[in-house]
């Protein structure tokens, strides 16, 4: 019997626990789960024999190492900031190890000792990082392979709201950590690569300058540069291509919406707000108007949206900025956070909601002297509340790379993630028995147009 | 024979040492001014019997120690965080101590040391933060001693470029430091209040919602919004004052033009360009335009400045950013490093330019059940590049003081500024012989009409 210890047992564990337990039985399993919230952990094991929920805090070194030197594979759902210390414990007790998380800098240090203890840590296993890496490889290694050279590199990937229960302006709603999703973009300008040339969009642009993406049976969705596109040159091996961007879906007029705030300055989690506790929607969108003797914090908002924006003012007014008779109520709060209070309230998955994954690559090849097309794209709908896309999207490939681990069947040690062949094609096949499978579509290019143009 | 000692003797310290040797003769004072460049001190002493140069070094403790201890006076022109050190061995040596710089936490924090030392730390004395503060409390003082009640107090300031000298597009050249100039605004949004609303500009929008002055035989002139407004109601004591709003001056368009390095992202000092050292100019501007395959650059500035900005192109032109014959040159730069290393070459002071200090106060009060406006404004030119304006007006404002202090005539202990009238009043008469003066016009108010109506 094999054991197989997991820390933390949140949303994204979920289908990662379903899928452990209905194995177990095959693989002669047992599944030591650990979090703080154990009720909650019960109501995933479901009373299946091969699991056993866990209480102990997984930050403790004396309560985890027992733990972690019995079992055969740790999988970490901690934060990602914690997974650097159960690495070191794994490394002790050569236990191996997943994470969804991205490789930080002191976890690919860890490279050697994993090596040396004969284990594998394999991270970025989920979604963005994790599918996104392993549907990528496979086309860049079929191009690579026959003798092609990927020129142009674009890939998004959105956590949105399903269209049956997309039912308000914004067609979006929260289907994970809201104060990341106020503070999406900020910190730093987005770098990638367009035609060899480099370009930086500030955060003041960032929702302004997109890409446009239609899906077949989905409809259209635009695309804002995620922060980073120019470290996935070396991941993928394709360290000279001369275009790469890598970007955030959402559904159309959200990001010029979304830019309102930002121009409002509505998004600033840098200082706190005088008496915050004490502003009304309608007072906290004023601090961003100016003073006007007569006119209405509605007209304002319509001065300051001018003509071409006009059509986003319904989004707001459903969000109910407006409203002036209970104030928002957070105390010392900083504009971020006074916003994102609001929209928790408004952005909120209902019971019977389901979220949506999507998933969008477009590659362009030279091969013999021709240009080519490829875009593969990926829709995932979630089935429930516990069993929502995000749960499955990231908990699956964990769980099959899991049963590869335990079963022998995935060789590679140290520091990795999955963007070897051995590796992402039975994840990618099995994933495809879940829904989760790719739409490919390749062409040939008399003359380079796309369907992106406004980047 | 009273001893002066001097730290630092750049830029803003010509005038004061000037004013302070020509006085020396009759008020019997010797001037001991230390700064590394021992030329210059010479050059600026200019052979006067009672000045001696010294080159110690004064961050040295063990150098500046007896010195401090043996003056009657210290003046720190030295960059504003060393006047803290400088302020404890004034305490210790029971001397006087005047900086022209923003009393610190850590300043204030030494009053009641200096006050047992029975001496005077006298700081924000020479201009922004300086004869601002004379001039607003004057006027402020004299309406609340006639009864009245200050209901709206808006003050400008601007380092600016005399119109005879006047000869760019921008019509801006560098004055002061030009690193400040490139980053300023930047690193939360700026906060006032306009008729008891607190009203918050971010970065992204500072230079565009702008206030308009005119200034007679001046000019028109554009203000944006400084970070801190709000302390100033305390400083000041109005600390229930409706409105308070503090700005910068530039010349008309040279704000909404800056907007568009800010909205491009060229100003950003957060993150270092690919490869920074290889950027001509043109391909700095084109890293954060969009890609086109036929559309040259100055075509995509255009398109992005849109009808609404297209006047601002010729600033731009001028700058030479599509010049793309040699490299900025900048090694591992962010965007505002390339930006600063152009902006240095064009806005230069040539040898024959002078600057200017623009000065400008509005305030509203109630009196008697009616409502007045006082406008103050104040206009300065430079004398030549040794003598200007910013020198003038840091220099002399510190000098008086100076003389004041030595004569006995200014008998405040504690770490202070200048806002009780017995400093303020003896100050801003002398200034006046140095043609630093305030124009002030009063007018009843019927209705509400200011000329900054944009805010």
């Amino acid at each position: 019997m094999k054991t197989i210890l997991i820390l933390g047992a949140g949303l994204s564990a979920s289908s990662l626990i379903r899928y452990l337990l209905e194995n177990s039985t095959i693989y002669n399993w047992k599944l030591r789960i650990v979090d703080q919230d154990i009720e909650m952990v019960n109501r995933k094991i479901g009373g299946h024999p091969n699991g056993m929920a866990l209480s102990f805090n997984a930050l403790d070194a004396n309560e985890r190492r027992p733990e972690i030197s019995a079992a055969d594979l740790v999988i970490s759902m901690l934060p990602a900031r914690f997974h650097v210390k159960i690495a070191r414990d794994c490394i002790n007790f050569k236990t191996n190890l997943i994470t969804p998380s991205y490789i930080s800098a002191e976890m690919a240090d860890l490279n050697e000792a994993a090596k040396d203890a004969g284990i594998v840590i394999m991270n970025e296993i989920g979604v963005d990082p994790g599918i996104d890496h392993m549907s990528a490889m496979k086309i860049i290694h079929a191009i690579q392979d026959k003798g092609g050279k990927v020129t142009s590199f674009k890939s998004f990937c959105g956590g949105l709201i399903a269209p049956e229960s997309d039912d308000n302006p914004w067609n979006y709603k929260f289907t994970w950590n809201p104060r990341n999703v106020v503070l999406a973009g900020q910190g730093g300008a987005s770098c990638f690569l367009d035609h060899k040339e480099y370009k930086y969009i500030p955060y003041n642009r960032l929702f302004s300058r997109l890409a446009k993406i239609d899906i077949a049976g989905y409809g259209s969705f635009e695309g804002y540069a995620n922060r980073d596109s120019l470290s996935y040159r070396r991941t993928y091996g394709i360290d000279d291509v001369p275009t790469i961007y890598r970007g955030t879906l959402r559904r159309p007029d959200y990001c010029q919406a979304w830019n309102v705030f930002i121009e409002l300055g509505m998004t600033d989690d840098s200082y706190k707000m005088e008496n915050s506790e004490t502003l009304t929607p309608r007072s906290f969108l004023n601090a961003y108007l100016p003073y006007h003797l007569s006119r209405s914090v509605e007209d304002k908002l319509k001065d300051f949206l001018r003509e071409d924006r006009i059509h986003l003012f319904e989004k707001f007014e459903w969000l109910g900025l407006f409203e002036k008779d209970e104030p928002i109520g957070v105390h010392d709060a900083s504009p971020a956070q006074m916003l994102e209070k609001i929209l928790v309230d408004k952005w909120k998955l209902g019971k019977e909601d389901k979220d949506m994954l999507v998933m969008y690559h477009e590659f362009e090849y030279e091969f013999e002297e021709q240009n080519y097309s490829i875009t593969a794209s990926m829709v995932n709908i979630g089935e429930d509340q516990m069993y929502t896309s995000m749960a499955n999207t990231v908990g699956l490939p964990v769980a099959i790379a899991s049963k590869m681990i335990l079963n022998g069947d995935l060789k590679t040690t140290g520091v990795t993630l999955p963007i070897q062949p051995e590796v992402y094609n039975p994840i990618l096949e099995e994933l495809e028995s879940f829904d989760i499978r790719f739409v490919e579509l390749e062409t040939q290019l008399d003359c380079l147009i796309t369907n992106k143009d406004i980047l």
